[in-house]
This record gives C-alpha cells, sequence and structure tokens, in this order.
C-alpha cells in the first residue's frame, strides 16, 4: 500500500511541476509517465483522465499553498495589512526561485488554467474558480479585521477582496510575459491602494 | 492580388476567433484551415508555421482594440480619469457580447497568450508583452495627464500605470474563471484607486 501511495504521489508532484512550468495542452499523460518513471497502466489505475489528474493537481497546489505562502504570510499573529505585504513578499520570493530554477517565471497555477482551459473545459474553470475564491477568502479575512481595528477605511469587503485576488493574478500575469519576478516586488505592496466602495 | 489579400484575411479573422474563444495550443492549423475553408497549401502561402499566424493574430488584436476600446476610451476629448472608467465600461460590454456570442467570456487575447504560452515560447511571450506594455501607455498617458491637472496625487506614474494594466488583466482573468461578465462591471472602477508611490 506504501508502494501504491508513493506511485500517486510521484505522478501528482511530476504533473504538477509540468503543468506549471510548461502548461496543461501541450503536456500529454505520456509526458507526466515518462517523467514520473510509471507506466500508463499504472497511470489509469490512479487517474481516469488527465482532467482527474488536473483536479487533483490543483488540490495539491491548494494543500502546498496553504501550507507555505498562506500560513506564513495570513497568520493571525501579524497585524491584518501587514498580512497583504507579506503575501506579496513570499509570492515575489516564490516566483523568483521558480524562475531562476525553471528558466520561466510560472505565474499562478490557478490563474494559468483558468486563462488557458475556462473556455474549453468547465470542470476545470470551475476548479480554478473554486481555489482563486478560496484565495480571495483570505484577503477577506484581513481587510475585515483592517477595518473593525480602523487600519482601513469602510469598503466593500468582499469586493475589495475580490480585487485585491484579481490584482495579485494580474501583476503575476504581467511578470509571466516579462519573465521577471521584479515586477511582483515592484507592484505588489500597491495591493493595499485597493477601495471597491459599498454599493450606494 | 484582392483575392489572395481576401484569403489572408480570412485565416487571420479565423484564426483570431478560435485562438480568442479557445486557446492557442488546443486549435490547429487543420482547424483554422476547415473553418476559414482553405487549403493547407494555401496557408502556408500565407503563414510559415502557427507561431507566425499568431504574431500576426496579436497584430490584428491590437488594431482592433486600438480602432475601437482604445480609440472610444482614451480619446483625448474625455478628461484623463474619465476615460478610465470609459476604458472599463467598453471592457464590460465587449467581454459580454463575446461571452454572450460564444457561451464563454474568453479575456484578455494578450493575456491568455501569455499565461498559456510564456514558458513554451519565447517569441510569443514577447509578442504578448509588448502588446500588453502597449496597453499600459494608454493608462500611463491619462495617468500623467491627471497628475498635471491635479486630478491625481503625484505617484511613479510609469509603475501605476503597469498596475492598472495589471488589474485589469486580473479582473478579466477571475471573471473569465467565473464566465461572469458582471465582476469587470463590479470591479473595474476600482482601476483608478490604484497607486504606486515614487520610490523614497
Amino acid at each position: 500500500m506504501a508502494h501504491k501511495a508513493d506511485t500517486r504521489q510521484r505522478i501528482l508532484d511530476t504533473a504538477a511541476v509540468l503543468f506549471h512550468t510548461r502548461n496543461y495542452a501541450d503536456v500529454g499523460i505520456a509526458a507526466v509517465c515518462d517523467e514520473a518513471g510509471v507506466s500508463k497502466g499504472s497511470f489509469f489505475h490512479f487517474f481516469q483522465s488527465k482532467r482527474d489528474l488536473a483536479l487533483a493537481v490543483m488540490d495539491r497546489f491548494q494543500n502546498q499553498i496553504g501550507a507555505t505562502l498562506i500560513a506564513k504570510a495570513f497568520s493571525p499573529n501579524h497585524p491584518p495589512l501587514e498580512r497583504l505585504d507579506r503575501f506579496v513578499k513570499e509570492l515575489y520570493v516564490f516566483q523568483k526561485a521558480q524562475a531562476k530554477e525553471h528558466g520561466h517565471l510560472p505565474g499562478c497555477p490557478f490563474g494559468n488554467l483558468a486563462m488557458e482551459q475556462a473556455t474549453q473545459d468547465k470542470v476545470l474553470r470551475q476548479k480554478a474558480d473554486r481555489c482563486l475564491r478560496s484565495l480571495a477568502d483570505h484577503f477577506r479575512a484581513a481587510i475585515s479585521e483592517a477595518v473593525r481595528s480602523g487600519d482601513f477605511p469602510p469598503v466593500d469587503e468582499a469586493a475589495t477582496a475580490e480585487a485585491m485576488l484579481s490584482y495579485i493574478e494580474g501583476i503575476q500575469l504581467v511578470a509571466k510575459a516579462r519573465n521577471d519576478p521584479e515586477l511582483i516586488r515592484r507592484l505588489g505592496p500597491a495591493v493595499k491602494s485597493l477601495r471597491v466602495p459599498k454599493r450606494a
């Protein structure tokens, strides 16, 4: 059983790197199997399809980001607005390390999948959407706390959190187009300047 | 000669719709030829490769956006900050119409290509980057004018323009993940709240 769990995890880890550092469409099951050193038969023992694999890869990214970026940045031990700065800094460090390791700044795995596959595959679109909403929840909690403490003006908290998440996705997109992580470092802190007023 | 020009344009128009409403990787030259009603021989008379076609499609999008969204929104006849609101409104109308016609909100063609192909093809990445920089130039001109007239605080104008462009890309990304143009309408106007201070 331990060996089986290892094989599944090895497929997942391999696919996560390939999808993130290349893209989804250009990475076939055969390439994942080759890179992971498993047979196609073994692959289909664990995953029904490439889409099934991609859904599991997104869960893996969510867990990974939750245990690293999110845990470091959004700890309730930090003042709420400082969490936004910490998130931007962690994101910069992560994307810079990825760019150095792979030669290309890979961007956000959820944003990548949304932009590439949202028009092609509703199931993948909805998965990317759920992952992005989950990220926005952390921004919303920080904003709500900052509004309550008077460190942030009264705004539409849910919409401002979505605006901030959108901005974070956007700076990763532009940084990916330039292959330049410094754009995240330079523009990231301005996330705190975004405000969506309450509806009139 | 007129017929030849028509054929090239028909290939371009067809590929623009297919790349935008599906994506780049999943649309082959055969599909473009089928849809445009041209032979592969005819295709290769005009384009050396799919990448060559994609570069021409990006030029076509730039011209189209320049003659529509940009011309309507960034006219010097409007006050500079109003131009940003007009741009967001035109973008909403465009993405909503596209979503209605094709069933899927397609997002920004330059952002799509960057997110999908930046790690795969340096030439396509650099093309998407140039198209995005060209969009940011319009934001920069509006910000500079607003700062001079006192309607906007002194900021790092180039960086704030890049932040605004990033935000516009980000809201299109999240709207695409949700397949919901209303997100652009709701969050778009907050682009004016972004400020990147001058370097200390």
